[in-house]
C-alpha cells in the first residue's frame, strides 16, 4: 500500500474493495450481505466471470448477464460502508456507470405489508447530532436528528426499475427513503439502556417528510454521492434502489427469513433485467483486461462461494 | 425474528451480532476486522471457550485471560456499525462493562511516525453534511464538515491502558481523536471524481480543534454511547482506545502490513493486560449459562478460524 491520500497496492488494487479497474462492469448491483449476492449471482443467464472476497469482506461478484458485463457488490451495511463501495467503484470504472441497490427496509406505511416492495422517488440522509446528547443536554427533535434535503434517484433508470419490479407479484410503493445513520437512535427504535430521545421520532417523520415511507441505512448515501461526481472528469453514474419490507414498524410485524429469500430472488433476477436495458449516455465498452472478456474458468473461488451458500 | 423495534430470534440472539446474554463478557476488546481479532484471540494466557460469526459478519470470540472473563469482538468499520457493536453488546451483557478498541488511524501530527501508538484524551465526531453539497452549494467548511463537541473516555480506564502501552517500544501520542464519517471525504482525502470541497479541510481541524492528533472512523462513537448509557437502568459503560498510526497524513507513508501486525500483537497483549487490570465498580461476576464457565471444547469454530487466519 502506498499513498495515505488514496491508497493503492501495487497492482493498482484499491484499499477496502480489493479490486482493480477491468474487474467490476459499468452495471452495478448493490446488495448489504454476501449470501444475497451469491443468490442473485446464481439467477439463471448469469455467468460468473471474476469473484474477490477482500479483507474488508466487500465481496465483488463480475460476470456477464444475458451477454452484458454487471457486477454484482456487497456494500455491507451503514453509510461509511456506502461511501467505500461508491467511491472506490467510482476509481475503478472506466466511464459512466449505473448502480441499483437492493435493501431491506423497515416501513410506517399504514397500506404496506412486510413483504412489499419500495422503490423511492426522494431521499434523505438523518444523522443523530452527537452534540444534541450527553448529561443535561435537551434539544427540539429537529437539531437532534438532522434530516437532510431532497436528493433525487435517476429518473430514467427508476422507470425502469418500476416496470420490472411491476411484473412480480408483490405490492409496489413509492414515496421518501430516509438513510438513517443507525439501526436504533435515528429509526426510533425503543431501547431503555440508552439515552436517545426517540420516542416521538417516527410521528415526527410522519408528519415533517413529505411522501414518508421507509427507514434503511445506505441508499440515499449512494443518492448523494452520485450528484456529487464530476462527471465531466469520470463521467456520471445513474443511480436507483428496491427495498423489501422487512419490518412494519406500526404494526411490528418482522418478515421470514424464508420469505425474504424467496422476494430476493424475484428482486434481483427484475433488478438484474432493468440494470441491461438501461442505456448508459456515453457508456465505454471496451476496458483493457477485463474480467469479463477472460474466456476460461472464473477468476476466484466461485465452486467455494456455491457450495459454502447452498 | 421478532418485534421490528427490538428484534431477537426464538433463542434471544440479537439480529447483527447474532448473539445472545452469556455468550459476551464484561470486559471487551473491540477492533475492526477477523484477522487482527483471530491474531490478538491467540495471545498466550487467552483460553477460547466460545466463538461466533455471525450472518451479518460480526465475529464474537470470547475466552479467559489470566483466568478473567474477556471477549474480543469485531465492530467492522464506520460508526452505523461501531454502534450495533455497542448498543447489542449492552443489551447482551449483564451489569457494568469495560469497552476498549484496538484500531489504526491517520496522523497529522509532526512528531509521529507510521507504527506509533495514539491513545487520545479527548473525542469529536466529524460528519459530513449532505445539504452543504450537490449543485450550486456553497457553505463554510465548518458547515461542510460538522466537527461535535468534545467526549471523554473513561480517565482510569485510559490511564491503565496508558501504562501498558507504554511498556511497548513504540512511541505513544495522546491529544484529541476525530472519528469521521468517511476514510475519504470528510479525512480530508482528496479525490478528483468528487466535488467534496475538503482540499482546506486538514489545516481547518490542525486550526480549530485542540490537540488534534489523529483520525478514523468509530472510536468516538464508543465514546459517545458510553455517556448515553441509562446506567441506573442496565450499568454504566467504560469506554477508551488505543490507535496505530497507519497512514502519516503530511509525509503521506503508509503503514506495511508485516508492520502493522507485529504491533497489533504487541498491543492486543497490553490492551488484555488493561482490561483484566481495570476494576469495573459494580461489577457482576456470576452470569447464568456464561460459556466461560463452559469447560468443554469451545463452542464454535475455533480450530477452523486458527487454520483460516494462519
Amino acid at each position: 500500500m502506498q499513498n495515505a491520500n488514496f491508497p493503492t497496492d501495487a497492482d493498482g488494487r484499491v484499499y477496502h474493495l480489493f479490486i482493480r479497474p477491468g474487474e467490476a462492469a459499468n452495471r452495478v448491483l448493490t446488495v448489504g450481505d454476501v449470501p444475497r449476492a451469491v443468490a442473485i449471482a446464481k439467477t439463471p443467464g448469469f455467468e460468473v466471470k471474476f469473484i474477490r472476497r477482500a479483507p474488508r469482506l466487500f465481496t465483488t461478484i463480475t460476470g456477464l448477464y444475458k451477454g452484458v458485463p454487471v457486477t454484482i457488490i456487497t456494500s455491507l451495511m451503514g453509510i461509511p460502508n456506502a461511501d467505500f463501495t461508491f467511491r472506490e467503484l467510482r476509481h475503478c470504472i472506466q466511464g459512466p456507470f449505473a448502480i441499483v441497490r437492493i435493501g431491506t427496509c423497515g416501513t410506517p406505511l399504514e397500506d404496506a405489508k412486510v413483504g412489499d416492495i419500495i422503490v423511492p422517488d426522494v431521499y434523505h440522509t438523518v444523522l443523530r447530532n452527537p452534540d444534541a446528547f450527553g448529561p443535561g443536554k435537551s434539544l427540539p427533535i429537529e437539531q437532534r436528528y438532522l434530516v437532510s434535503g431532497e436528493m433525487h434517484p435517476d429518473r430514467d433508470l427508476t422507470s425502469i426499475v418500476r416496470k420490472h419490479v411491476s411484473t412480480l407479484s408483490y405490492k409496489m410503493h413509492a414515496g421518501a427513503c430516509l438513510s438513517c445513520c443507525s439501526f436504533y437512535s435515528s429509526q426510533g427504535r425503543q431501547d431503555q439502556n440508552f439515552q436517545d430521545q426517540n420516542v416521538e421520532l417516527v410521528d415526527h417523520y410522519i408528519k415533517t417528510v413529505p411522501g414518508f415511507s421507509m427507514m434503511e441505512m445506505e441508499s440515499a448515501h449512494f443518492c448523494d454521492l452520485a450528484r456529487c461526481v464530476n462527471s465531466s472528469v469520470c463521467g456520471a453514474v445513474y443511480m436507483s434502489a428496491a427495498h423489501i419490507a422487512l419490518a412494519q414498524r406500526k404494526s411490528n410485524d418482522f418478515l421470514s427469513n424464508e420469505k425474504k429469500h424467496q422476494i430476493e430472488l424475484g428482486l434481483g433476477k427484475a433488478i438484474l433485467d432493468s440494470l441491461v436495458e438501461f442505456k448508459i449516455p456515453g457508456e465505454v465498452t471496451t476496458v483493457a483486461n477485463s474480467v469479463w472478456t477472460h474466456t476460461g474458468e472464473p477468476l476466484g473461488d466461485w465452486t467455494d462461494f456455491k457450495s459454502e451458500f447452498e
